[in-house]
This record gives structure tokens, C-alpha cells and sequence, in this order.
């Protein structure tokens, strides 16, 4: 079938069109995500003094922050965004031929910048803040690479001091990625290490681990309650990381609206939920205030099942114990997910924000897949659309041509809208064991998952 | 000194810009450069039917057409550069400030595309071609990988089958620019191979070789010309890839008017000459006819340096010396150069049309740098500008700082344009050499290359 082609391949907004404010999602929801808690006292932080010891003040503010619908976003980080942003929407004209699909697929594409990531969208404010505060440096954690190399590029701009704590199962296996964060000068440490009490301790209980996402964050704030002028950011999950994400939204829906488009199904992969909860908040916000209903798909892996398979529950963020507890799906903070490629998916809990939305049913859809199938899906959207998308972005494609496929059968002309969040250059090796046949699937078991709800933290 | 930013940081041309018609300088030359060579009888070839075993027919007419000054793209071939193009024309604000340069400096980056560089442009017009002439496939080698990559996404695209032969050096320390390309579908066979006549000799004689481009381009004709439905095709070099790339000019020439600015000093890297010859086209056509005089650099590294220190003469274009000959600068078609990181760059001669631009003044310069000069360089740029640099295009970025300064030094408010060919994510390798400070400099002495020009064809 082919289509008339009415509007461009790629639908750039001019520079100026860049968003001036964040748009804060909390203000129209009509419940809030319950707040989180003090590990030590289990009560409610309300205050930003709480936070200031981990996080930037400007920070820990926009995280409290439930009340203002629009933050303005500095001119000095909008002039930031101006390297890579407006990002490109895509219209997949030839994914559409290549499915015979009636449905029309559009993609936001965030992995148009050299941290090939949308991580780079919250990395910029955040070091931007620290910089304002007269900080010396920052600490944060990175498993798959994307946001370490989207935090090291801000950085480096911002002349700040940055220590990465690495995933060590990732620093072995991807010693580009090390290097790429290196080029922008922070200095990585292989996760669990050394050089933090919290560390040693892991270590000489699991001498061997290979380290987790959980792991690396309690070492990372260690390093920044501990060290001289230092604050922890971190790349996904918060309130404030969806706020800054929000962007990724707000320039879709302008640029659909150009084109005369408003969606049907709006999908994003989701880890701790950064891109999903900034690509769908413009969207969310017609449904909250019952403008629009569109109809929304997180997709996660089916190893790292949090939203499909995790209970609704107050839990740690990390697997130290020692960040502030938030009421979120999880598996578990010391669940330990099978080896997986979606390294950015490998996470044991879900944003509040989400999480909230998806209990109370303003979130459609969760929906797992194993990792053949989505490389399976990747490959395809490869060589007809000529971008080599990541394996977390890759889970968005999967459920996207799905959709798409269901059209061909309903014959209904849909709008599908996806988020293709970042590039697979650094993912080579989980192409190559997908392309010669010995990539695994490794699903958790009742029995494993239940063992690990038992470990919860009471609470409730 | 902080600029008044006047203009935007990305000039995006809208894509109904993209240029409908390639630009062929060879039509405004004032002398042409003399025909290639017949290898058998030395005699000029004039006759597509010359050719045609090797390229494909359309091509073939491209190659030898020194008249049509403009000739239509067609609209399939435009409609697959809509993936990726226009590209966009970059202002380098953040890097002006680095250098605190009076000079205006504005890139146009052709990295933005999966296969990460400008070689795009011809590899999707070369499978176009073959696809029209219902070829079953086609045959090429690569060095350090991008034309591979280009190439193998246009084949998957089409549907045509690819065999790359890769320089065997590359394949080893590469493995990711291998499965990138497998990803796209391409068969890709380490040079040299067993499964060539030419790669059995090779063998043979040098049994432990780490094999070069000459020689597996030798490979991949005799695959092409023994195989059935299949041509050749070379990613350089040749007149109709300087005519395909012209669009980078033409869309460059266009988005700095937009700007209302005109360049004083245009800059390029030179390996074979493709991104050079087709960036510069436009301004060469403005100097060529007495409109303009912009002043034009090519940037080669100092291990393989053709144009600065290689002789102006008739030579093979391959190690086998199955190629015809060009007229053209040369260091010898067997002289290997010493291991570089810019494997795109080490060619031991140059586009013929250059080098007759080069030889008759119009191109005003090429200068060499040692490795290490360049990735300082690229470090520097990466961390202000916030894009990874491939190590070839590191070469006119080293060249466009020296340019600034000299402005910063003269007070000169000079406007400096240079092409960024690509991205280096398939270079963290040579990244980590620089920053470890293993990286070595190795450039060729009197005696190697007056050793090699001893051995040049006997011709004029």
C-alpha cells in the first residue's frame, strides 16, 4: 500500500518552538502519589531541608514541587537544550509499507545527540543546578551508560566534577561506554567498590556480584552525603526527572499538531519510567482534565516485570537501603533481574508518578516482552527505517508494531505514537548475540517474586 | 566574549529544500582532469561499455559526464535522503566561546544517520542504480567501516544482497562496526580472503598481512566481475561519489544564505576525497566562475599524506592493480601506511578532480596533522560542543581551531565553515589510546616514499 505522503518524513520544530516551561503533571492529577518516607522514621518528608543533604536546593524543591502546573525552564539550560533540541518527530512511512499497516506510526526520536539518549534532557538541568548552587561536583550511578553519558557531557560543559558509579557487569562488558564518559571527563568507578563503606560491606558478602542499578545508587549517595561540595542526581524515577522529561511531550504534541495529528495509542518502554512519564504527560493531562482520551502502553521487559508482575508498595529505591521510601511497583530492591540487554529496563521499581496513575487506572496498559521478540522487532524496524534504535527503545517498537499489526486486521486507521528513546551503537554485542542465535530469555519465577515481596519493607 | 547569538544554534533547512539535482563541477572546471587509464592497453576510457562490467550502467554514465553541470536526483532516492536529510548546518557558539575567537565558525554536520557519517549520500544513490538495473546485488570493501555501514543500510533498504569486503586490521578491532553491518543484512568477509583469486595471492605471498584498502578493493571487483548480477561499488574517489555528495554543498551554500553569511575559509578532511570534493562543489563553483573567493583547505593526516607530500601522477587505484588508472596525487598504490585511527583517511591517493583543483591552485591548501594533535582537538570540541567527533572529521575540526585563532591572534571577525563527516562511537578505542596517552605518531620518512614513487606505472 502506498500512501499519500501529506506530511513531511520528519517533522523538525523550528528553535524557538523549544519549550520555556516544564509542564509538572502532579497539578492535575486527581489524587497524588502518596509522599515519600524517611528510611529512619518511615514518616512523610515534606520539607525540602530533608532532601538538601542528597539533592541540589533547586532540585529538592521541583521534586516537592505538587502545586505549580508550569515551571520556567532558565534561558541559560534552554540555550543547553539548543544542541540537540527540537528533536525530531518521525513519521515511519516505511515501517507502515513494510507492515502493509492502515494505521499511521509516528516516533519522537531522543537519541538524536551524542549521549544517544533522552537522558540528556534531565542530565542538563540537573547539573545546570549544581553549578548555580557553587558546587564543586556530582555523583551519580549508571548501569546501561545512557544517563552516565548524558550527566558526563553536562558536566563537562558546566566544568563540574563528576564521579560515575558503573554497574561492574557493565563496566567489564561495555568498555566503549566507559571510555565515551571518560572523553567527557568524569571518572567512572566499577560498582560494587572499595572506596565507599556501603560497598565494602556488599563486597564481602558477595565477593563476586557483578553489581546492580540498586547497588551503584547507594554507593553514589554515599559518595555525595560524604564528599566536600557534592550532591547526587540521578537519572530516572524522581518527580523531577519526569518534570524535566516533560519536554520530550510538550514538543511532540506541538509538532503532532502541526501536522494535524492527535494519537490514538501513545506507548513508551518503561525502566524507572523517565521517558514514559515526560513523552505521555501532555497527553495524560487531556485525559485528567478529559479533553482527549488517548490510550496508553508502558512497555517493560518480561525479566524485569515491575508494573505487570510487581506489587503496589512502599519500597527503597535502592538495594543499599538507604534512599527515602516511595510507594511505587516494584519487585523487590534487592530483586536481581536476569541477565537482560535492556540494561536501562533493569530496574526493580517504577516512578511514583506512574505507578499512581497506573493503580488508578489513567495508565491503560502494562505490557511485558521478552528480549528475542523485541530484538526480533528491532532488527526489522532497522532496516527499513534505517536507524538503529536501543534495546530499551526497542521494547516501544515491539508494542508499536503490534498496534500496527492489529490495524492490518481490524483494517482501522489508527494513530499510533511512540517514543524511540535512544541509538544501539553501544549495544552491538546483544545485536550480534541476537543475529547468530544464542541470545537467552530468562523470566522470573512465582516463586522467586513472591520470595522477594516477603522481603518488602512493612510499611502500610 | 559572548556573542550576540543572532543566528539560530542548528540552521535546519525545511525538507521540501533538500536538492532536487546534483551539482557536477567537473562541467565548470576550466581544465578537466585527464581520463582514466585502460589498465591493459594505457589508452583513455571513453566508453560506458568500458565500464559496465564493473559499475553499473547509470553510474557508469555519471562517471564519465564532464558536461550536464546539474543532473536531476530522482524522487525515490530523494524520498530515502529524507531519512536523514537535510542535515543540519550547525553554529559552534560554545566552541567560539572556548577559543574566545573573534571568528564566526559554523559546521554542517552529516553524522546525524545511523550509518554515522556523510557516505550515506552515495551509497543510497549506488544501490538505487543497481536496484533499477535488477542487479542481485553488489560488492564493496571498507576500511574503517562508515561506507560499509552506509552502504548495508541502503541494501537492506532496497532488498539487495551486499558482501563487504572488510581490511582484515578492521575486522579484528572492530567487531562492532562487523555486526552493525550484519544487523543491516551484509555478508562481510575479512581481506584477505581465500575466496578471491587476487586474496589467495596476497596470502600467499604476505601470509601474516593485516591487509589494506587497495587490496580489498582488488577482492571486492573480482567478486563482482566473477559474480553473477552483481557490480562494484566504491564509496570514494570516484567523480560520480564527489557528484553525490555535491549535496552536502548544495544544502550547506543554502542554509549559511539563510544565515546571510558567506565563508571566508572552507575546510575539509581528505582521505579519497568524497566529503571534501562534494562539500566544497558550490564555493568551488563560485570561484571557478569569478563570483567568489573563498579560501579552501584540506585537512590529511600526517601518516598518509598524499596531497602534501605525494606525487601528482598516474597510478592504480588498488593494490591488485586491476583498477584503471587516475591521475591523481598518490603516495603509491602499494605504500602502507603506518596504523592510524582514521582509517577512513588512509587512501594513498585522491579524488582526480581534486587533485587537478589542487594541482591547477584552486584548491588553495592541504596541511597534515599527527594523530595526537587531532584528538586533542577532538576532546576539546566534544567537551564544548557536545558531539563525538569521528577521527577523520577531527581533522578539519583541528584545522578550524588553528583557523580561529589566528583570527583571535589578528583581531579578524573571519566566517569558518568546515564539514563534520561523522560521529566517532565506533572509536572509543582510539579515544581511550589518546586519553591513557599510548597513542603513537608515526609519519612516513624521504626515503619510503621516494622508495614508492620508484615503483609508480611508467605512464607519462
Amino acid at each position: 500500500m502506498i500512501k499519500k505522503k501529506d506530511v513531511p518524513y520528519r517533522i523538525n520544530l523550528p528553535e524557538d518552538r523549544i519549550p520555556r516551561q516544564w509542564y509538572n503533571l502532579r497539578a492535575d492529577m486527581k489524587e497524588l502519589p502518596p509522599p515519600m518516607l524517611n528510611p529512619g522514621t518511615l514518616r512523610p518528608i515534606t520539607k525540602v531541608e530533608e532532601l538538601a543533604p542528597i539533592f541540589c536546593d533547586e532540585l529538592c524543591k521541583q521534586e516537592l514541587n505538587t502545586t505549580d502546573r508550569y515551571i520556567d525552564i532558565p534561558e541559560a539550560i534552554v540555550d543547553f537544550y539548543k544542541m540537540c533540541r527540537p528533536s525530531p518527530l518521525i513519521r515511519a512511512y516505511c515501517l507502515e509499507e513494510e507492515l502493509e499497516t492502515p494505521a499511521k506510526i509516528y516516533y519522537k526520536f531522543e537519541g538524536n545527540n551524542t549521549s544517544g539518549s533522552h537522558k540528556l534532557n534531565s542530565a542538563i538541568p540537573q547539573a545546570y543546578y549544581a553549578k548555580e548552587q557553587g558546587l564543586k561536583g556530582l555523583t551519580t550511578e549508571t548501569g546501561a551508560g545512557q544517563w552516565g553519558t548524558a550527566l558526563s557531557m553536562a558536566c563537562a560543559y558546566y566544568k563540574l566534577g563528576l564521579e560515575v558509579f558503573m554497574v561492574k557487569g557493565s563496566y567489564n562488558q561495555k568498555p566503549y561506554r566507559k571510555n565515551i564518559m571518560e572523553t567527557f571527563g568524569a571518572r567512572i568507578t566499577p560498582s560494587p567498590s572499595m572506596t565507599t563503606e556501603v560497598g565494602k560491606k556488599i563486597l564481602e558478602a558477595f565477593p563476586d556480584t557483578n553489581g546492580s542499578l540498586g547497588c551503584a545508587i547507594s554507593e553514589a549517595i554515599e559518595a555525595a552525603v560524604t564528599g566536600e561540595s557534592k550532591r547526587y542526581v540521578l537519572g530516572s524515577v524522581l518527580n523531577q526527572v519526569l518534570l524535566h522529561q516533560s519536554i520530550i511531550g510538550l514538543e511532540t504534541k506541538e509538532a503532532m499538531a502541526m501536522c494535524g495529528e492527535y494519537p490514538d495509542v501513545v506507548i513508551g518502554c518503561a525502566g524507572g519510567g523517565s521517558n514514559l512519564g515526560g513523552f505521555i504527560a501532555p497527553y495524560m493531562q487531556d485525559r485528567l482534565t478529559g479533553k482527549a482520551k488517548p490510550y496508553f502502553i508502558a512497555v517493560e521487559p518480561a525479566s524485569c516485570p515491575s508494573m505487570t508482575r510487581g506489587k503496589y508498595a512502599y519500597d527503597f529505591c535502592d538495594t543499599g537501603k538507604v534512599t527515602p521510601l516511595a510507594k511505587m511497583y516494584t519487585l523487590g530492591s534487592d530483586f536481581l533481574p536476569a541477565p537482560n540487554h535492556a540494561g536501562g529496563l533493569r530496574y526493580h521499581g517504577m516512578s511514583p508518578i506512574l505507578s499512581k496513575l497506573y493503580a488508578d487506572g489513567w495508565l491503560d496498559e502494562a505490557r511485558s516482552y521478552v528480549q528475542t521478540d523485541v530484538f526480533e522487532a528491532a532488527v526489522r524496524f532497522a532496516r527499513c527505517e534505517g536507524l538503529l534504535p536501543a534495546p530499551e527503545s526497542s521494547h516501544a517498537i515491539k508494542a508499536a508494531i503490534d498496534e500496527a499489526l492489529k490495524c492490518k486486521e481490524s483494517g482501522e486507521e489508527k494513530t499510533i505514537l511512540f517514543n524511540l528513546t535512544g541509538t544501539g551503537y553501544f549495544d552491538m554485542t546483544a545485536y550480534a548475540s541476537f543475529l547468530d542465535g544464542s541470545m537467552g530469555d530468562s523470566v522470573p519465577t512465582d516463586e522467586q517474586l513472591e520470595a522477594s515481596f516477603a522481603r518488602l519493607p512493612k510499611v502500610d
